[in-house]
């Protein structure tokens, strides 16, 4: 069946992205229908669909076949045309403005993607300062670098897919947060990447805070599967999950994690990984945090980082339990020592530049049969180089779960191989396992089947 | 057992508040403790307790009895300093941003009351003209009336003390009304007076909607009892209770009414007293809106009015049953003929200048055993001049209710007395009876004793 | 012959003063054409004459018999109607915005002087206080006095009819003020009073101060005869010229004088009067400034200073020739000290509550034949006592010089009569005669007929 | 003698400028002082010397040799540390508001051409579409395009050396295009380019307009000897005088000249020359306009055009003889059809897209003894064609007259050497002579030598 649709057209919002040459117009032009024009299209949809609690993507192009967007130029200013849209952008016929700048901000990031940056080249290996080059160059563009700004942006990860006291405690962080007068920052779609903000946003009220940042930042993979929640109001396409990564953590001042399944995991190996890389230390306050209800869930977590990576790695995070008060008083005592850390090695604050972050956490990882089947899941390795392998399970198993291009994958050729140490592999199974059965993988409604399988040696 | 309290010094917001003459800090300083500092202190209490749902006042009192507000000039500006103040207005030992600026809004309208108007003056009858100054110069001195904005301000009547099915429902109607980008204006407190504005503010978010109006109109009896809801970003507090039923109806270009007690019953008819008196219309859309669970709560305030004011006064009013949305767009495409109607009148889209409000809704009531027994509760009198009757009661009933000065009466003299039309007073007791078995009286904790005896001939 | 004359509507710029209640407007409405109607159509075509360089009123009148203005009621905000006007005010048959934003100016004064003082009240003798707040009143209402700004006015006093290279001078040291980041302060007009706004609109638009104030103090008697000039961005209307006297040394941070005529010289004895009643100090620092050409100028007035009031008046300013960097700089420099004094004090920067003006120099004086030869011209009293009496023969002249009851009592009785100690009035009269020499007394274009004789006893 | 001299450090002004990457940083720094280094100390030193009126670079660079420039990370936004600098550019030691801004515009302009374009790539023929892309981007990147806003831009050429009664005219016309809300853009320096902006001001404080645009267009070459006046408050660097000329055609709305040397004249050749390319019109009103003393100097232009280009271009402009107000009158009325022109076509108001440029309009031109003698001086060609050819040879004058290069050249190998027609060359060099005369080649103070030598064949 299909959906309410409206065709409409909408004039760019006030801001320097109207402005359009005619070479990044025809770029776009659906008439020649490319790579970046699908692209532009899906991220579009997604932006659209903004709010929709479905990371069933297949089923969501089912029901938008004919949705169409282009690009008019006007004498006043660039316009975006849509045809069969879905109805639940608009009000009344018109749409939600907040719709209407996430749009215009795929625009920017797709032309951006297309025009600035050699796409293949930064897919190269050994191109470690190009690629953090490129992070900084999207998130200039999308003015989400401001200078004169103390360090107040929190991260916060988490799954799209949590029990409902667990969304209860993200909303409740966040209000905490938003008292203390944070931003937040987190990747586009419901659940804790939506909750924090919610509650962000009722203490910015409070808070008279006029400009609060809401900052979502996301990439064309997982766009469709987690669309922006409504509330995101600087949306940020990166071009690949490295890279935004990579930009969470050069941005974020401070990391807030709630429970979530294999994209959160795939997070917390990143991070840590990242962080054992950086020997002299790198002041990012990072917190698990979780109600009372789902502690056994980073229990089993810091478990499993303490039999991998080792207890250097459990010293790089805290673990607060039902208090989200503590957690923004806690951030809040720590940005000083930020500030300092930033200061002292005439950092900036609104990047990161002297994180050090290995190769191996930065060349893009595409998860196929052959290159998940592999990794190095051993722990004769160095535990950050094993934090990047066990990262790239995660990533894999998550593009399997919610990504075009893994369930095509899983469709035809089945479900992922893991191989690894004995021991390891039982560590990582149960870990999995658990995800599965706490729902976590994909949000309710239909009997989740595995797309990867731990074979132990 | 005192609550947790601050001691604090505030200087004043940005605006024009902060600059205040000598005269006037001496006049509030509290050195002098008159009248007019024992109304500031109360009201500033109300605001530092914003968002407390307590409608006990004594009870709220004892709790503060040590708290003491001073102004202290300073070479930079006026500076609010508060003793032994409510701990729940801070975060991290500093005010919360919105709570300081309603205290300056308090500060505002007591020196405006002191310095700009006549208070005794204002209290004598055969004032209108007087009195509608009045209220347009309290409105004014807080920037409430913007020139150049087309109407959409809409009013959001109901109980305080509501059902959480009711609470939810006037949240979505919030939301509805903020998608369509309407402001909106209530009497401050919880209930409906809040929810409505929690739905605007997700839309207003979503639509991006960068200085939504969060209006709260109040009176410096009731505001103890109905402390400003957090949202609260426009706080007004007007003389008495028929100066802010007036700036309602010349503030607001809509009004919705939600199921509520007896001060929701005194809106009505002080509403429908008002426009029965405006023989050539006055062009105020007004909607009776409910959930389906409270659809019988509506239709006996429609057979009441029926049965007293008769159909000319049914009318006046649309009741639409669980339709949030449909309550929107008919507000919205009313707008136009709100409009329409003040252009072809020359009157101000910002001040409803051009309604007729008789001297019997103007003038102060102030309910005594003596005031009420004097009601004149019979038919036997026009519809609008019956409607004025009534109102009074309710008026009477909410002071005994929730106020101080009614409390106190009521303490001393037992009920007040209604007389009246035997059938009259059925129908009113019945009505009356409902709202007390509804819990629509008080909030919930404690047996509601009435406050008021309808006495048959 | 009459002017060139144009018909126009205009809706009030954007600001609170659009909002007018229906008793506002009737008090300013064309049909009862009474006192505070003339004085608002006065004022309101001084505006209009905005940069016109004549002095001669009774001339500029005449060729606006015909204007009319009116205050129409709209919808969307108040309207100003004018019939008749200046078509210099117009561009292509617009308004100009700054003559237009000045008219609403006017408007906003004259509803205030109508509505908020007792006019008649405050011309009573003993009322210092409540004239002190009434001057509070008027620049507040003004949006004059601003909170949480460092001290930075400079007040600029001179004459209107000056020689070409004073005005340049002039100019050259509001250009050096304005590098400095200074706001204006003067008098409306041509001359001293317009110089240093050009030079400091030119290095204010080079440090790209967005916000300069150009504030012009004015009184209804002199407007019509020093229109404000088209730089003035902050024009206010005081009741009379003591009041505005008082805005100038309360709103004022730094003073400096430049040569000029008896209007001038009237400012310097009030300031100096004013000074000497302050025994603890009032940290105001003032500069004499001219160029080289006009040195004798200041020379002369300090030798009267010396011989009047004593060398203790002559401690309370500096004198600078043909140096503008020097003054600017030192003034800069003497800010630093007037914020102490101000903090010390508890002061505010925007308002010098602090500063003791004597009830001699508040109340209004009415120059008339009688009240005129009345003054106290002896050196047989307190200097500031003399002070403010040579003030007051200095304000007489003024009156006769250029302003419409001055001039009708003239016409009528003939020069006012001054009377005094024999030594004192022939110094007196040196220093009105060297005025009248240097042609300052009056614009040129005719031949100056002294409106007073200096009678020694 | 050396020149006062000043140490500084200035933090970036609030833009989004302040944000460099670690690359570009190191770019510009100080160390490795590549060409591009060399650009930016030259411009950055042209816009401390804002203001000043001297064309002779040689003496200025020798002025300010221990002159040097360097950005500094730093953790809250970049800073541009200059020692040496000239002490004009300071006010009691701090770097003047406007110097600083357009600091930060140089540095802006040269990242840009130094990271997003491919400099030799755009030098190479055949590149069209490619260079108007180059001109969109830098426009753009400098927040000059700005969508939304109705055409208003004028574009105003003239002499750097004109006397002061021409300099008085462009001030006035300034003035009355400032009075109807017109911006100014102009070619940065002193003369015709400065006038213009300072008559536009004075209008511009009388109506209010808050935000006024003065866009110094200039480019590498040019922009020592004309330094940029310092109320230029939008400085944009085009990499060459092709771009710089074609920023002007597709940037601004209507074009004024003023009588100016070689540099007016080969903006008139550009001008008419590609006009007379777009077949169907390119609604580009153009105005010459001079004072009574001057008519002779464009009634010599106006035969030379119709001489050499015949009377189709003559029919392009428009010459008024001292009549500013006409000027701006007409310019006024004639944007009605410059917005439906554009309308009509679909282009953009901020940015000409559909005006026709040849490449020979487009390419660079290097003058050299080569490429000048080689130069197409003959009537037996398209009078397009002809301008085209006529342009470089004027450019060619202007480089030997103040650019460093040309200069350099014109030391080693003697004045440039033109050919052609033996009766066109007459008329150019009448022309030429003409303008030594009247000594617009040089700004006064030293006697002229001509860079240049008409060959008759």
């Amino acid at each position: 069946m299909p959906s309410e649709v409206i065709d409409y057209s909408v004039l760019s919002p006030v801001g320097s992205l109207d402005i359009l040459s005619i070479n990044e117009i025809n770029q776009l032009s659906g008439l020649n229908k490319g790579k970046l024009y699908e692209m532009f299209r899906r991220c579009s949809l997604a932006v659209m669909n903004s709010g929709i609690d479905n990371d069933d993507i297949e089923q969501l192009e089912n029901q938008y076949l004919d949705f169409e967007i282009s690009i008019v130029p006007q004498a006043r200013g660039a316009c975006i045309a849509v045809q069969n849209a879905p109805a639940r952008a608009f009000v009344d016929g018109k749409m939600i403005q907040g719709v209407k700048e996430n749009l215009f901000s795929v625009l920017r990031d797709i032309i951006h993607l297309s025009s600035q940056l050699d796409l293949d080249l930064l897919h190269e290996e050994g191109n470690g300062p190009l690629i953090t080059e490129a992070v900084f160059h999207t998130l200039r563009q999308a003015n989400a670098l401001q200078a004169r700004v103390d360090p107040n942006i929190i991260v916060c990860w988490g799954g799209h897919s949590i029990s409902e006291h667990e969304y209860d405690y993200t909303k409740e962080v966040g209000y905490q947060l938003g008292l203390r007068g944070f931003d937040i920052c987190t990747g586009c779609g419901p659940g804790a990447m939506k909750g924090p903000m919610k509650g962000a946003n009722v203490a910015h009220v409070k808070q008279r805070i006029r400009n609060p940042r809401y900052i979502g930042l996301t990439e064309p993979g997982i766009i469709a599967a987690e669309s922006p929640n409504p509330i995101v109001n600087e949306l940020i396409i990166l071009p690949d999950i490295e890279k935004r990564l990579e930009a969470f953590v050069r941005l974020g001042h401070g990391i807030v994690v709630f429970p979530g399944g294999a994209g959160t995991a795939e997070e917390i190996l990143y991070l840590l990984g990242v962080l054992m890389g950086n020997k002299h230390g790198a002041e990012i306050p990072v917190y698990f945090t979780a109600p009372k209800e789902s502690e056994a869930y980073f229990r089993q977590i810091d478990e499993f980082i303490g039999d991998t990576l080792g207890p250097e790695a459990q010293k790089l995070y805290e673990i607060i339990i039902d208090d989200p008060e503590k957690v923004a008083v806690e951030l809040k005592a720590r940005m000083t020592e930020v500030k300092e850390h930033r200061k002292a090695r005439k950092d900036a604050y609104y990047f990161n530049w002297m994180l050090d972050i290995a190769a191996v956490f930065q060349e893009p990882f595409i998860p196929t049969h052959a290159s998940m089947s592999e990794l190095n899941l051993n722990t004769g390795q160095e535990p950050h180089m094993l934090a990047s392998q066990l990262r790239r399970a995660m990533s894999g198993i998550v593009a399997g779960n919610v990504k075009e291009q893994g369930i095509a994958e899983i469709h035809k050729h089945g479900p992922f191989k893991l191989h690894g140490e004995t021991n390891l592999m039982k560590k990582l199974d149960t870990l999995l396992t658990s995800f599965v059965q706490q729902k976590r993988m994909k949000l309710p409604g239909s009997k989740y089947v595995p797309c990867y399988q731990v074979v132990t040696d």
